[in-house]
């Protein structure tokens, strides 16, 4: 199973909307459906929507007709312009357009720039590997023997393009080591990553399990018997404040009220130094549709009215440490995060 | 429209498992009928569960064939221990087959038991009607004009069988004195008792709405959309420890960390003074299915295991008054709802 797959002229993605019930790849040489896919969370994850954005953009800048560099890099634009307005929240997907950007500065022609696009998104999934990889061997010796480990949201190979993950690659990792890991898995409403796809990720890595609704999660804390949470981020700020999936930030405030440590795992790519605070991450607000059906199925009154907020923020204040490829960052984040940067990313 | 109603011979329930999408009474005579719908929750909600037991009860007592008395208390006990076994965590069921009980004990043969039951059951059918009313208009208070308040599961005519009800019993009065109230209704996974049928009753109220999940409490009271928070209880420990739907023990600490009142509102039946703390309530766990499938749609993999405690525990801490027919009982707990029952229950 690869979840982005680069095929030289065209892109092939697992459709996660189909799992766990099917499996249907989505074939593509068409950027503007990559675009779609992420709007409709086809591919989704923060670094899997990095990587995919990356070929995205390669796959547009091969589509670009014209030659004299200013007419090819003014229809790139919009081919950058389009994926940035696919999501908001993900700090991924702008790093991969910087990145890019990057990457055309010193190309004399059209040719060299399409060559660069394909190669600087080729890059940054190996860089992804490697930084997963890694993180997920970090983190790994936070979770000991025996542990009973609460997640929320899929952050494995699913959400990262990767072989590991996140949140769920330190999983595996511990695994790996011969640790005996049990895993609460929080559904994660409305769209069901947790009951659909870390599920569908744990049975292939057979690493036992529990699935529960997101509002069970304080229950179990409380009854202590969960030892430690751990989950991915889609932005964070440089005071270590994190976005995440919506119904992250109450775990966070049960873990703490409950004395269980609360992990983040993340690549150094989803730090987004440019911002202070949690308070300047824009939170995607979604479609009420999204909280009214459940696979087609409608489970609420027609004609009311509902918010879906994708994301929510976590302050620094609760959460334990945040687990990079680069080491384990602890409080305080302001400045360790900062010294992160400063040994070269 | 009637949540519950007695028919001389029979009793009529809504079933609220078909709720929003078809409204279906169930009509029986057969007390085993009336078990099997509190088991399936086509009745639910602890004063409404109360309430229909009672009437199940007399049910049960008018099928009894043989006459003398000793025979007819032997089969009675059969009826008395179907209903007991039926949900363990509302106190209201034990407290409507206690009261029924304590009514056989000076009746003299099986025709005066039948009526004895059929009269305690309309008497605690009454009882319940005025303590709804009363506590909803004493817990209005509380609610101000253009406040934005959070509730939890489902608290209103369907959950008590009355024409208030708990939680959104004091919503209906506070909109009643002409207060504008904006509700945000948690979906309450898994049976979305929220989504389904406090929308339903709140579109009837013409009170207005939104719909969210579960994990977006969080994010809204943690920037500043929530005036308060109220929610009913199945089961309150003599020192106030709450035991309501599973969901409500995170909130409740969501709401204490950004300092949002947080309201339990119950009628006194609703208090076990036999229990000192909420470690004694016995938490129901239900059918993993109900996790795995929403209204007969799959939504996670075949064969995979889960937990699913139907209730939680909210430490007496957390709350911030307990509202009852007979007045608003605050911190210390212990001491007060001790008075609460000297003065007279």
């Amino acid at each position: 199973m690869k979840t982005i797959e680069w095929l030289g002229d065209r892109i092939k993605l697992l459709d996660q909307t189909e799992l766990p019930l099917r499996e249907i790849y989505l074939e593509t040489a068409d950027y503007k459906e990559v675009v779609s896919a992420i709007k409709q969370l086809k591919v989704r994850g923060a670094p899997a929507i990095g990587i995919a954005a990356a070929y995205g953009i390669a796959l547009g800048a091969i589509s670009i007709k014209v030659t004299d560099r200013e007419s090819f890099l003014n229809e790139l634009q919009t081919v950058f312009s389009d994926f940035a307005g696919s999501r908001p929240t993900a700090v991924n997907l702008f790093y991969a357009i910087k990145r890019q950007k990057q990457a055309i500065a010193d190309k004399a022609n059209a040719t060299d720039i399409k060559q660069a696009m394909v190669d600087t998104a080729a890059l940054i999934n190996r860089e992804e590997e490697k930084a997963m990889s890694d993180l997920s061997k970090a983190g790994a010796d936070l979770l000991k023997d025996g542990f009973k480990v609460l997640t929320h949201c899929n952050t494995g190979q699913l959400a990262t393009g990767t072989s590991y993950g996140t949140a769920l690659g330190v999983i595996k990792a511990a695994a790996e080591q011969g640790k005996n890991i049990m895993v609460y898995v929080d559904e994660t409403r409305p769209l069901l990553q947790g009951a659909r796809l870390t599920t569908w990720e744990l049975l292939q890595l057979k690493i036992p399990f529990k699935l529960i609704t997101d509002n069970m999660a304080g229950h179990f804390l409380s009854r202590g018997q969960i030892d430690c949470v751990i989950v991915g981020a889609d932005r964070i700020a440089s005071n270590g404040d994190t976005a995440n999936k919506i119904g992250t930030y109450p775990v966070a405030v049960l873990a703490h009220e409950n004395h269980v440590p609360f992990y983040v795992a993340a690549p150094v790519s989803t730090i987004d130094s440019s911002i202070g605070s949690g308070d300047e991450i824009p939170i995607e607000e979604r479609d009420p549709e999204e909280i009214f059906q459940i696979r087609g199925v409608r489970i609420a009154p027609q004609n009311i009215s509902a918010l879906n907020p994708a994301f929510d923020v976590t302050p620094n204040k609760y959460i334990s440490a945040i687990v990079t490829q680069n080491g384990i960052i602890k409080k305080p984040y302001k400045r360790n995060i900062k010294s992160i940067f400063q040994e070269g990313h």
